[in-house]
């Protein structure tokens, strides 16, 4: 490290922090490679996200929430894909400015989350970023043989529904930048709003739900609007969505009822870390019960449909919403 | 993005520059996340290594070049577990700067590694960077079940062993930063040192002769010496090496000939990538043969012993030599 009082080697930072949340096959970080060995009969699900400072989380957000989110939206992906987690990696890129303290809660977040959902750390890497803090993870999930819940594969006719509510994220980060948009929110709602912005809640009880009932799923992180136009984009499919329907939290729906131009940036913002699925029509009642039973709400929003172009939002006056912005873009 | 002409999307990038390089399971990495089937009977073997511009490569190293060392890292560690790879995920933090033409040359790059090394790739996430280019790295492969070479299990008596040549990469970044250190060497021999810097050769024919011989292992990355005082850290167990016995390539050998005091940075300097090795002394010579079958020099070059401290590097006179630096940090 560059300048100021000497700190820690990288090998003493991982054997104080990270090393106490090594999973089996990591013998406590002293390797340079992690075994895992998959259930049999599995397949493993594999993906990777990184947060950026300053793009994806502020700077000054509390360490264990980063760590929350850093792990969050990939676990996130897997609950989507009916996975369930069996570890992850982690690469920690720390900006010149990095503190032990900050480190410290990072990890201890990390922990939390870890064991919150049952993904232990196997192994990663840290470096000096050159900038901005870079937290990049990739999670492992597993799957029984061939039951993957694919992105691309709705059908024609197969209702499109959503877990949770739409939009608390997006309006918990305009919030965030401009305190005076609160309007008539009191504290709780404008907490609420705030936390799904700062701690993702991945649906990993939903993967097996999802498993049996799901034609096709994906998580909601760039938008509702964007992500759908993704999940059906090069399938020669569509699909039609009652913006009425789309369920809000009740913070949101205040803030909503307050200006409804916000309605639009709870469609499209990001963050959201909610499942979207295509479920069967006959199959939806048993989807919706199986859901309930494992504690997530889940709601129909609109439905596929043959065609090309991207998806409506049909408006209460029955016409198509124009957006401004469709997805929300990290990149 | 900010600034600049409009950029295509990271989606047309993916679609562009990515996609061509999707193994099986990936879906043309048009899904969140890919699938994997382990082959029966098999453990999985983790790894991640993140590459940061100004810190592990120059900024203006080849694009491509930059990739075979992002990949050939996390290949090595894979090689010295004794693994086979199945494929790796990338998260690609671009800086501002970042140019199209860098990035087509890079995916290029990447492509004939991944296809050379057997190691498609999986999935990945790319960003914007706060600040210099970050392309991290996991890389998953697969050993028969139980098999995987560790680091920290060598036996008193094992003979210590490397594989190649050491100290050409630390001798070739060395005359990056300084062309006038150079001395008598010709242009092939200072082309022969820059290009071990820049392109990492992992060791992959050697994994399977690693899981039958080796009673530990570890890729040299951040110097011989101080790569295997990691080794036997903590293990009751310490080592005796000839440092004449350490193999050094032709041009390496002139270098040190030319100035003896570089002797050091060939056995501390870091980005071997060579094998670290330990093997029972009446096994040395089959796993020389079955090294040698496999296209892999490898030599021995001292001894484990029970006991505490660092290894001791023997000098040509007997006595130990004292290193200014143990071991090169890229943290």
């Amino acid at each position: 490290m560059s300048g100021g009082a000497p700190r820690a080697s990288e090998e003493a930072l991982i054997a104080r922090y990270f090393a106490p949340l090594a999973g089996e096959g990591a013998d406590g970080l002293r390797d340079d490679a992690a075994r895992l060995t998959p259930s049999p009969g599995h397949d493993l699900v594999l993906t990777a996200d990184a947060v950026v400072a300053g793009v994806h989380y502020f700077p000054d957000d509390p360490p264990d929430s980063i760590a929350a989110k850093a792990l969050g939206v990939n676990l996130s992906d897997l609950a989507a894909k009916g996975a369930a987690p069996r570890g992850f990696l982690l690469t920690l890129a720390l900006a010149p400015d990095w503190s032990e303290d900050w480190l410290a809660a990072f990890a201890r977040g990390l922990g939390e989350s870890a064991e919150r959902h049952g993904c232990p750390l196997l192994g990663g890497d840290t470096v000096k970023a050159g900038g901005a803090t870079l937290i990049g993870v990739t999670a492992l999930g597993e799957v029984p043989a061939g039951t993957m819940v694919r992105r691309t594969t709705a059908s024609a006719g197969d209702r499109v529904c959503v877990s949770g509510t739409i939009g608390d994220a997006a309006l918990g980060l305009r919030l965030r930048r401009d305190p005076a948009f609160a309007g008539s929110l009191d504290d709780d709602a404008r907490g609420a709003l705030a936390d799904r912005y700062l701690r993702p809640r991945p649906r990993l009880a939903l993967a097996p739900v999802l498993r049996r009932f799901a034609s096709a799923a994906m998580d909601v992180s760039d938008g509702l609007a964007g992500d759908l136009a993704k999940m059906l984009k090069g399938t020669g499919l569509t699909a039609t969505v009652e913006a009425a329907a789309v369920p809000l939290s009740p913070a949101a729906g205040r803030a909503v009822a307050d200006r409804p131009d916000l309605h639009d940036l709870a469609l499209t913002g990001g963050d959201d870390y909610e499942i979207l699925c295509t479920v069967a029509p006959e199959r939806l009642d048993a989807f919706r019960e199986a859901a309930a039973a494992a504690g997530v709400p889940v709601r129909a929003i609109g439905t596929v449909a043959a065609g090309e172009g991207a998806p409506v939002f049909l408006g209460t006056d029955g016409r198509p919403r124009a957006f401004a912005s469709a997805a929300f873009s990290h990149f």
